[in-house]
Order: C-alpha cells, then structure tokens, then sequence
C-alpha cells in the first residue's frame, strides 16, 4: 500500500492527452502495492487504473507484462486491459518513471474465501495457463531454485534471529529440493503470485486475476502449488484439505494434472513455501527505509513449509 | 495518505447493509489524508468516499462535521455530502471506529493554482460563509490564540533545532498576536483548512470544498487569511499580489468585507501563519511513530511568517 511517486493533476492531464481515453474527471492515489505507485483515475469514459513503476519492477520486463495482460483478456482471462497510447504504446513514461494505464476492474478480494471460492479460481487459474499457451514473449523465473539459494545465502546470518532454527530449516530444505526439483513438467506462462490479494470476485465468481508483476515462464504445477499455500491453510495454521481437493479439482475440469506433476506436487508445495519464506525473510531483515508497508511475517510460510515437509503423496492435499 | 485500518470485503459488504446505496462492486484504499483512514467505494449506484476517523478526530464531533456538509451541500456548496443509514444516522460505526460515507466528487485538486483558480476558490469561500451562517451546531476552534500558546509552549525546546531564531520568532509574534488579535469581528462556521489539497477543479471551476475536519466557529477573515497565505505565496516564497487580490476581489463580489476586517487583515495573516507553522512544528519536533507520511516543513511557514510581519496594510495584499 504505497504511493511513492506523487502525480499532479497538470502533470496527469498532460499523460492523458497521449492516449484517447477522455477527459480527467478525478483520481486519487491508491493505498495498495508493495512495488509500485498506484492512482485510480476516472475519465468521462470510463475509470482506469494508473501504474508508475517504481525500481523492483524493471522496464525491459513491461512488455512481457503488459503484452501478457493485452493477450489473455483477448483471450477472456478477466484481468486488466492495458490500454495503447496514441503511438500504440502500451509502456510510457510519466515523471521520469515507466508507466501504463490498465481497465478498472469491478471486483472485491476476499479475506476470508471458502471453498467454493477456492474452485473458482483454481478453474481461472488453468484457463489462464491455457490462455497463455501462445503467448509469444518468454520471462525467465527470477525466483527459481537458483533465485532461491541467493536468497538462502543473504538471509542465513539473520535468519535465527526471526526464528530459532529457521536457517536450518531453509538450508535443509533447499538442500533437498536441488535434488528432488522436478524437471520437465509441463509449463508456459504462471502468474506466480495468485494469493487472494490478486483475485478480484463478484456473486462468487472470479471478476478479475491482477497483478501479473510475477508472471513468468514455469512449471504449471508450481503455481497451483502457490495457491495451495495461499488459499488452503486456515489462520490457525491447519491445512483445509477440502479447499486444496476443490482448488484441485476446479483446475482439473479444465487442464487435468499429468502423473508426474501429481508425483510432484509435495515437492512443488515445498518449493513454492520455501519462496515465500525466503522473500519475506529478506524483506524482513532487510526492510526499505521508504516502504511504506510493514513486511509480512515469514513465520507464516516456515509453518506452512514445515506441514509440506510432512506430506507423502498428493493423495494428502485432496486429489 | 495513509490507511490505518484494513477493511475486509466482508466486513465492507456486512457495513453497506446498514444503507441503501446498492451493491458493492469494488473499493480502494486511498493513499490520502493525513488523519483517516479513506477508501473509494464503488456501488451499482453510484461512488463514495468511505473515511473511518482514527484517533485524532474526535467522535463528538462528527454531528458538526458531516452535519455541516450535509447542511452545506443543500445549500449548493459544492461538498461531499453525507450519506443516512437506514436509521438515518450519518455517522455510523465499522471495525471499531467511527465511520462515514460520503459522495465522491468529480475533479482534481492543483499544485500550481493561477489567479483565476485563486479567484474560484474565493468566491466558493464567500458562498460557503454565507451558506453556513443558519448551521444550528456550534465548535470552538481548537487552533485559536489560546490552542497556539499551548503550541509554542510544547515546541519552545525544540524550535531552534529546526531554525536558528525559530523559538524567538514564534514567542515575538505570539505576544504581539495576543495584544493585537481583533475581537468582534463578523464570523460563522469557517473551513479553517482551505488549502489547494482540499478545493477540486473541473474546467477551471470549484467542483468541490473538502475535508471539513478543521472546521469551526471563527471570524470569516480569518478564513480568508489562511487561504492568502495557502494559495498567493509562489514556490520561490514570492507573494503573489495577483493571484492575492483576485481572491479577495472574488470573495468580495459575494460578502464585502467590513473595515474592521480590512485593517485586521495582516494580523489576521500573521495568526494564520502562525498557526500552521506551530501545528507543522509540533508533528516535526514529534513525529508519530504510526505515521505513512514524512511531516510538512515547519520552515516554509516561518518564511511566510516573516513576509506577514511586514506587511503595514491590507492594501499590500491587493485590496
């Protein structure tokens, strides 16, 4: 929840005469986003969303975000519409940062989703898999196994410090899955980062996937083992397996799980715990003096890595 | 800018029953506001500016508050206008803290006002005077003279860590203050806040006076006085005569000004002055550890200040 860069109403009106999107009848910056700065805009045609990206997002990356946003709403993913400049532009720049105006989407996330709501996201989340799937600009996971044993490296000194034991549980853990990551799944583009934050519902239906500042090239599994993590533990720690068979099932209608990827799935869960342990842990020990956000506890995620670490068979998570 | 408070989906959608302001499509929290937390609120009716108060607005006062805006905008101010539960109250309760739902306006609020706009917003001024001289509920202004003294005597300390001479200055004026503050003068219900943050512009015209939270029972002049040095004073410190006699010369066109208001008119400004730097000087000298935004520079009002205590008539503000 974050405006970093402040926009005035001349600087704006000048941004909007570069597009054909009508004339500026409001806006207001937005308490929302770690990485950017954020303003909802209303024009006499229709309301918009104003992005300025800050430093952790890279501009060489916008096309491939962007252009993924442009291609799966063509394709019915309800997710935000880039809008094009009138130099058909989806990228500009406004005070010195890249910038894009995205569709306002209509839509509440949830605090609290049941498992109805965990369906009807899982079944988004394979329709976006399989909207992807022609998509033709590649994004390197930064946050992969390697990206991970960076995160290891610069978090083991301070890790202790959050939780006793928390630096062998990272190096352990990670030790294991460089031998036991699955190669070869099937994979294109993953949103990588669907925590309920990121979905948007109506009367119980999926009104809008955003946040695409994660989405790249992966295993498709793994991004429905992040939604295991984000959507099926309850606030008391306990792993709500009639969430996760849901979410599974939901995603199976439209994009069944080949056996390895069922195979995989613990490994997967781990991996996508470990991720989340890592990059809040970073944050956490390493907090921006301009954040305007507190950082996320990681103990939340070295709990849930710690249940993943229990786990047999896909069979425990529902399927 | 700031939320202090996150509001869940559910407890939004629980709350909005409470009204009859149709469904809940989507909301924001609204990086803005110093003192509240405020969300934009979109309906299958219409949009609304959710606020709940935090600590620094006292529940006791919101009757005044959103009465005055309720008031007001019968009267074809254009402010926000309160909306009534379905018991008719306007002030209402979520996650704890008082609430309100307010109608959000068209338009945008400028960094670099010129003297029409200066001259817009004076004759909004006079309307609103006018308009609020029947509003039954009565507050005393807590910033007045007396609310200063308390003010100097808690930064007294601090005061030349910020500029050297600051506490000289500020005891100086405040003793002359107190000698020479006009009694008498005609008043009513003031805004006391009328900086360009709080006036919304749409094609050049006020579409809208917001943020009421300052408001009170004080001499009109004294309102206006604020506004010359919020509005007339350029990034450089220059005082702008123009933009200064075009808002006095539209706030005339509606409510004449009487002599004696005339005549107080620099003193007036230097209490003005006085009160905003005090007020800045207290939030920089204690900063509060819950705050989302770095505090305003106490020294662009001593700048201001010093400009004032020169001024040997109100003829150097263009009248």
């Amino acid at each position: 929840m974050a405006v970093y860069t402040d926009v005035s109403a001349e600087d704006l009106g000048r941004f909007l005469a570069g597009y054909e999107l009508g004339e500026l009848l409001s806006y207001k910056g937005i308490a929302e986003g770690v990485e950017n700065s954020n303003f909802y805009l209303q024009t006499d045609r229709d309301a918009y969303f104003l992005t300025l990206y800050e430093k952790r997002v890279r501009a060489e990356d916008l096309p491939f975000f962007l252009g993924l946003m442009d291609h799966l709403s063509a394709k019915g993913i309800p997710c935000p519409v880039p809008a094009r400049d009138r130099n058909g532009n989806l990228a500009t720049t406004l005070n010195g940062r890249p910038a894009a105006l995205l569709t306002f989407l209509d839509g509440v996330s949830l605090k609290k989703p049941d498992a109805a709501h965990c369906a009807a996201v899982g079944l988004a989340l394979a329709a976006m898999h399989e909207a992807g799937k022609d998509f033709p600009i590649r994004r390197a996971n930064a946050l992969n196994i390697e990206g991970w044993r960076e995160l290891e490296d610069s978090t083991r000194d301070g890790a202790d410090t959050v939780q006793e034991g928390l630096a062998g549980l990272i190096s352990g853990t990670l030790g294991r899955l460089e031998t036991e990551w699955p190669q070869d799944l099937p994979g294109g583009v993953i949103h990588g980062d669907l925590f309920p934050d990121n979905v948007l519902f109506m009367d119980g239906k999926v009104s809008g996937l955003i946040d695409f500042y994660f989405a790249c090239n992966d295993a498709f599994a793994y991004d429905l083992a992040v939604m295991l993590n984000a959507w099926c533990f309850e606030p008391d720690g306990a792993y709500n397996v009639t969430k996760s068979r849901a979410l599974i099932a939901a995603y199976e209608q439209r994009r069944p799980l080949t056996l390895p990827e069922i195979s995989a799935l613990p490994t997967l869960a781990r991996g996508a715990s470990l991720r989340f342990l890592l990059t809040r842990l970073f944050d956490w020990l390493n907090p921006s003096p301009t954040a305007l956000v507190r950082p996320k506890d990681p103990r939340e995620y070295s709990r849930k890595l710690r249940f993943h670490l229990k786990v047999r068979s896909a069979a425990e998570y529902g399927l």
